[in-house]
């Protein structure tokens, strides 16, 4: 059995849901065969998301920690490549802190890369029926100091542990009137589990193109 | 019980499947109480849709129609409210006629509005958990023209019947890499359930904006 | 000399601009060669910019009349070919009317197209090397209005002047922060140039599909 | 006088022009006051463009340097902020490379940032009366690849020089018939040069949140 670590963020922006989480504990309860799926809430707040990633580390000691996050207006999911050390925050967090270019880890280095094999992980999704693509950007909001707190904590601390972020579309009933993409949790978690199962038994990554000209 | 005929498309463009019509089908397989639901799939070709369409409402004698048809990259359940008496066709149909410029009806007047209350089936689908929206254009390849066709044979021929058309959006294993929203034909079929309903069970619409500025 | 009334709106929804006027005063004050191009400046309001319509083709006595409205988030120039008898303003207009489900004219038909030879205005304005579309839909706010209007007038007053609808995107400085397409008023004129001479000039329109899925 | 390099790319994808090239050679023939803008194009090749990216840099000897790419689709003006050490071409170069998930430069670190006052260039734009946004990928193509040419160049061998990447809209005659935003290479002249004042004069950046929540 391999230790997975799932994080999902909860509701912000106003909504009382989240996908990440919705679809986090729709996995957690109908694991992938071979995978032992600990999920994990963090608050949707800078500095303390990171904490709680790090405690949740420290308990569930995985072999494996992917985080989901929110990505409303993106209609699939989306595997984060690139993790970068800012803080730019657009609106408040939940705790209503909005830092403004600040680094989320003094003297760390720019940008980490995820540790998935992060084309696998795209394919493996579409094979499972479901859109997926490849992100060159986690934003810099919550979403993105996490990721970074992740893939920071793992190579100064765990370097055999793989890590990596990937964005979640909205939830239907969270866009009931605002002509935006959405999926349900359940195609989502279905998604998930085949993400999972190919983060956690890949070696090497593909060798296909899906880069972005801009 | 009020007798409903469903129609949906055969696939098109190199698919080989149409949201459309598998959600027809889940519909027509557990349709919502006090509906008899009688699913039929038409072909994308011009004109010998429109025979078929009139060829099923003669056997089935309904008392509402609802088309439905295929909208890749629109993101949600989209009403149609117009349906306009012009075939253009950007690709070829089915049968490999690409008409341009010429009126789904010779003699026609320019358009027909829908005669479903599409407010309320709109706000049917939303209270149902899906994301819904009004639309002032159903193009002009053979959506609109089925959408034309049932209108002016409704209006000429059976005028207390309800008709009209929906777009539903792609299925997600047609968008696999593609960018592009889609929603499964379970959660279609969910919304289409609900939207039927008030169709047949609404007098006046409701007075509620849904327009748009352009 | 072929008599051409142009027309574009006031400024609405707060700004202080309306693209359409600015490139309606461009082309009247550099018109194309053989046009003699009369600018109106109609109010965003509902009923009063019918009348104000009316009242310039009365004054100008037009052999072409094509209104210009604004159009965010829409990238080129869209020669409108369709007019519908609806009235659903999601927002008020500068009167603070808002009317909801009503017809621009009582009696009136479902839609009119317009007698513009659109998809050789769309040609033209390509040829100019700016880039254009047909659209199916001018929405339901004041510009469908005027351009309903305008084509019920024409119709049943003036049956050998042609009319038209041209939606233009909005300016660069109306959208700097907002990620939304853009084209500055001259680019847009030199646009309307080639586009007038066109409608006025062409007889029989393009046999070209331009025509979309849905 | 400030020495300024900037750099646009030959045409690729299939076509005749660059909108970087158009615009910096617009920039060169009429530089902002105190700016002495020298010009360089850029082959559409991987490795061959950053040898003479370096070559311009030696021959001009800069204070500032910004390169330029085409950036079809977006509307804006948008200055990068990270350049990421990662080659994944989804198309071939102008060289029929197509390198899949190589480094930039071996050895390097993930990523660096501009030292360009980014939110300043920004605002800049804005106040010239153009739309700007700061963005966070710049993709994996050609583009990022100059870019992160230029910062570890600059890192490594020229620490005072300040250095960046602005990607630019298609123009108007690159898109014609494919309804995606454009500007006209003198709209992103004019940009241009409020930008590189911008670069050049101010200090510390401004503080204001640009950022991103995905």
């Amino acid at each position: 059995m391999t230790r997975v670590l799932l994080t999902g963020f909860e509701p912000f922006g106003g909504d009382t849901l989240n996908p990440s989480w919705e679809s986090a504990l729709l996995v957690a309860a109908d694991p992938p065969e071979g995978l032992e799926v600990t999920p994990a809430r963090l608050s949707c707040v800078f500095g303390r998301a990171a904490e709680e990633l790090r405690a949740a580390i420290q308990d569930t000691d995985p072999e494996l920690v992917v985080c989901l996050g929110q990505a409303t207006g993106r209609p699939d999911l989306t595997v984060e490549r690139v993790a970068v050390n800012i803080d730019d925050a657009r609106i408040p967090d939940n705790a209503g802190r909005q830092p403004i270019d600040r680094p989320v880890e003094h003297g760390g280095p720019a940008a980490y890369f995820a540790t998935l094999p992060v084309k696998a992980c795209v394919a493996a999704v579409r094979e499972a029926g479901i859109p997926a693509s490849l992100s060159h950007t986690a934003g810099t909001f919550v979403c993105n100091h996490v990721f970074y707190a992740l893939m920071h904590h793992l190579a100064t601390q765990r370097p055999t542990t793989r890590g990596g972020f990937v964005h979640v579309p909205a939830l239907p009933e969270q866009v009931l009137d605002q002509g935006k993409p959405a999926l349900p949790a359940t195609a989502v978690a279905h998604a998930l589990r085949a993400l999972l199962t190919a983060a956690a038994t890949r070696g090497a990554d593909l060798h296909t193109p899906e880069g972005i000209t801009h």
